[in-house]
């Protein structure tokens, strides 16, 4: 068999190359609250999320829009999801949808229609929730086939992460050790001359030890790390599950981008946004740089 | 503190005893392939759901749209089912969004508003993924004190759900088990005098001896069978979670209502839906009658 081709992959590590950047940008317009805005005065949903996207791209290698945000605004927050992606799409930044979704059978292919295939909320990416087992993730294997990306949710940072995740087998390893070895297995066909599978992971950055372990269970995966920034991880502890030699970990902020500038009088939204990305590639370059020693 | 008041339960019983039915028409508009037409020639998407919703009307108590469908079709699949959950709140059907998320922190929340809030998609209860732990279902309790339901992913019936729900803990206890107690607990404050919470499970109807242990460790949960008709469950499984007296389960079918159309000639989509939802509603009160002996 020729060595597999993935345009997810492909699009991935030329853009690590073109900018010299791990950052994703996650778009996660939050809705109005006391602590936080949602959009900013004047603005509309679509312009706000379109005018950080614009002003971030020079920075960061992806988006990950949070389906949640776009959704709780009905037809309206959808409709500017769509232009959220078109935006991404023409400015050649990678795309992943923040779904989190599983399901089974025949419903799972739908949603791996809905965002790994050529519609309206078509990605490269998406993130897959992988309780319901290998049925939930054949349906998008399948898209992975034709050149998706594939981030299964194994290891979260939130508080009550360890609820289920941690829960210890009686033969011994946790079940979130379990669903790495899974991701592991299920990814290891696509995997390419570099050694990195489009069957990726999303590993929370609050305990690096994690980090670490999920490394030595999926030498092969991508590693999507969330919550860098305003959600409390640092550089070093974002970059915990790289190789050696520094490579196989993304990292998103998005509060921290999106809200930059609610710090800065006289900041507009794109120009703070961007601001921030840049530290932000800086720092995490400087992570990596440090811990290749 | 007084009773705890819950519109969905009320909605829920009151269906039940005006339709003496437990059937509820699962809104899965496949998508087209070989076996299935998808949406039928001649028809739109909303007007294909809409007829098949408004002739179920009469014999089941509530619609539970699969999201993953009209995210599928994109933006005009959405709009499609802004129309269905119109028409069912007019039919005065108890709605369930078919959803299964999960997330944390102000992304749960939003899902909780996408769902359970009073926007397009906007039903009386939804069903989530219990993977992130409490967090994950924290801002849908929310939503449950003003009045919502909840139906926590707790065993499914695919072939492949034993691969992680099944998993043995070192302190004795299945995963899913553990998952089970802990909806008990969610669900608890919100009992009311019957002895229901609006807190309930999804639990596959594949293995009845599941549904047993489902009802033992949470004797207080509604719980929404799904499979029945064209995965392979019959009546007598479906019921298997039904208090002594029958109480406390809603039973789902898709693609047998949907579809019935394509096995019979001459007969409507919505037609062939209402025979076969009356031919339902029937068997599950048989065998409702049966189990109480």
């Amino acid at each position: 068999m020729s060595p597999i081709h993935n345009r997810f992959l492909e699009r991935l590590s030329q853009a690590q190359r073109d900018k010299n950047s791990i950052a994703v940008l996650g778009v996660d317009p939050q809705l109005d609250t006391a602590a936080i805005p949602g959009v900013p005065p004047g603005y509309t949903l679509a312009r706000f999320c379109c005018e950080i996207v614009e002003a971030c791209a020079p920075h960061v290698i992806a988006i990950k829009p949070q389906l949640a945000f776009f959704e709780a605004r009905g037809l309206a927050g959808l409709e500017a999801l769509r232009e959220v992606i078109a935006l991404a799409r023409k400015l050649n930044l990678v795309t992943i949808a923040d779904a989190k979704r599983g399901d089974i059978g025949s419903t799972s292919a739908a949603y791996a229609e809905a965002f790994l295939g050529d519609g309206d909320f078509g990605c490269d990416a998406v993130t897959v929730n992988p309780y319901l087992g290998s049925d939930a993730i054949m349906p998008f294997i399948a898209k992975v086939k034709a050149g998706r990306g594939l981030f299964v949710l194994v290891k979260t940072s939130n508080p009550s992460s360890g609820e289920f995740q941690d829960l210890e087998a009686a033969g011994g390893g946790r079940l979130w050790e379990k669903i790495a070895a899974r991701v592991h297995g299920w990814g290891a066909e696509f995997a390419r001359p570099d050694g990195f599978s489009p069957v990726g992971a999303v590993i929370g950055a609050t305990y690096p030890e994690h980090a670490r372990r999920a490394r030595e269970l999926m030498p092969q995966a991508i590693i999507l790390v969330p919550g860098y920034g305003a959600q409390g991880a640092s550089a070093p502890d974002s970059i915990a599950a790289a190789r050696a030699d520094g490579s196989g970990v993304i990292v998103n902020a998005s509060r921290s981008l999106m809200y930059a500038y609610t710090g800065q009088v006289g900041a507009s939204p794109g120009e703070a946004a961007a601001q921030a990305a840049a530290s932000m590639r800086q720092a995490l370059n400087d992570a990596l740089l440090k811990a290749k020693g």
